[in-house]
């Protein structure tokens, strides 16, 4: 495997936590920037269950800013995209010359952002297909899935294999992607109509969704749009890849009936009134959409159903804390 | 005017009580078949709040059953389309030779069923563009817009201008549609989007919808499709009328935007945990969609979003309802 290499995570929520834990657990030098769980994993560590093991880092580098944490090798940026614009803020003290950034986040158009600050030689994106949620503060549960991902920001091949160099002695399984851009309307197969699906239809987990003939269709043709979109916009940019699309469907459904009554993060950002990816996840693959002249009537009206049902959430949820902040005893939710 | 004519109100919600109250206030003789507000208009009478002037009818003809009702010469059948199932048993007692069946309800397929029980020669559909609310029980809030359209199921003119008669003298200003499958077509313009939007974009008031540019743009793009099914029906079934797209559309978004904050019925029910009109409003046009092999995409995704939201939202209210029955010394909702 690779030297003992320096890491930060630059948010360590649920995916975060997990990827870098592993990453701690091969040997690495791994420094967690926490938010919520930063109290907890200084008094009790960080816990992992995992259906690829359990995990416990007992005295994990915990730290609540990045200027604690320093310069190291590698980033993995995994904020939500909701807080994408502080990320050059929070990533500046931990870059040297060298050091590369690994975009582990859901969404399109993320590394370009991270190019534009950081310069497109060192940004790698990460996909994450896995089913890992937050539970009391410094645990963490993985489960089920997990493999990731890896693409370059200039689908750079020995770039590529310095990505693969850093996770091969961890338990996770990582595969590379000769574009990243391909891999991520991929990964937007499923985040669309699930993370979409699972809020609009009313709350429900992704079972429902591929149990439910309707909208088990309607995620499919979500995809086949998905498909098309990526298809074009890979066709104009030159690249050489397409997306298979029945390979791709075929292997979304088959996952997501093995999954169970699984809560896409969306879903449990949406029940508890946090704000929802939705630009990243639905409009700016729509606005590449309408750019390139595509039709994709279903994703445009998920994209305006959930900006509203976002913008609803939010409101009642504000609402809601405003209430709970002024009940006698009883302080605002966290 | 037509002579004192003995009219059934089957199913005397807001709608059915308020145009009711026009022709009792016309001097028909209305009899009303409440369930709700049975005991309140039996105590107080049926009060309407309206903008085309206030109406308090002191003893209406209340009854309970429609045994209670009897013959008549016009049924005015005012049930939601959730309870169609119903209406052949309620409507029974009131017919004799002659009587005929105005079906004053939401969606597309409904006076198929009624021709089916009673023959298509007596029925007729109406279609009421209107805001109308059930205040307290015994009162109806009327707030804007008002005017009926009638058609009868075999497109008869000499039935058509019996229609006519019986709304001649009263407040209510009444057009006949030439065509009625093409006036259910028009009338959905305004239903799918408006009572599909308002719902699956989190409870949200007409106003939003308008107000908003993407939601705006994807209730324009549900009723292009709703034109584009309606018309292709039409000429299927060999009618010579059209919807015209262009002025039917920019009569509905006038409309709207005059209306301010309104919620639509099937929005409260939703809010309220009460079973949707689903089927009779998106299920039944998309299935004929389905038969004409034309495309309905934006539609489609509406049907199966407000099929799970109206069964997450039933099953919610059911177990609210249980818990509220459960806690001591509180009664279930009714």
């Amino acid at each position: 495997m690779e030297t003992r290499q320096r890491v930060a995570v630059i948010g360590a929520g649920a995916v975060g936590s997990y990827y870098g834990a592993r990453l701690a657990e091969a040997g690495h030098e791994v420094r967690f920037l926490f938010r919520r769980d930063y109290e907890a994993v200084r008094a009790g560590g960080l816990r992992v269950r995992s259906v690829d093991g359990d995990l416990h880092l007992k005295r994990p580098f915990a730290a609540a800013t990045s200027d604690q944490i320093g310069p190291v090798d590698w980033v993995v940026c995994a904020l939500k995209a909701t807080a994408l614009d502080g990320a050059p803020e929070l990533i500046e003290p931990c870059l040297e010359e060298g050091t590369r950034i690994l975009v582990l986040m859901n969404g399109l158009g993320l590394e370009e952002r991270f190019s534009g600050w950081f310069g497109a030689r060192r940004v790698f994106g990460a996909l994450a297909f896995t089913c890992i949620n937050r539970g009391e503060p410094g645990i963490v549960n993985h489960l089920r899935y997990g493999p990731l991902t890896i693409g370059h920001a200039e689908n750079d091949p020995e770039e590529l294999a310095a990505a693969e160099r850093l996770w091969a002695g961890t338990r996770v399984q990582v595969s590379t992607a000769p574009s990243l851009l391909g891999a991520r309307w991929e990964k937007l197969c499923w985040n669309i109509p699930f993370n979409g699906l699972t809020i609009a239809a009313g709350g429900v987990a992704t079972d429902r969704v591929v149990n439910d003939p309707a909208l088990r269709h309607e995620a499919r043709a979500l995809m086949e749009e998905v498909v098309r979109l990526g298809n074009a916009e890979l066709a104009r940019d030159g690249e050489t890849t397409r997306i298979d699309g029945d390979a791709v469907i075929g292997r979304m459904f088959a996952m997501t009936d093995a999954m169970g009554p699984y809560r896409p993060s969306t879903l449990i950002d949406y029940l508890e009134g946090r704000a929802l990816e939705v630009e990243a996840i639905f409009g700016e693959p729509l606005r590449r959409g309408h750019a390139l002249g595509e039709p994709a009537p279903r994703l445009e009206l998920m994209t305006a159903l959930l900006r509203s049902l976002d913008a609803e959430a939010r409101a009642r949820g504000t609402a809601e804390g405003r209430r709970a902040a002024d009940a006698p005893g009883v302080g605002a939710p966290s």
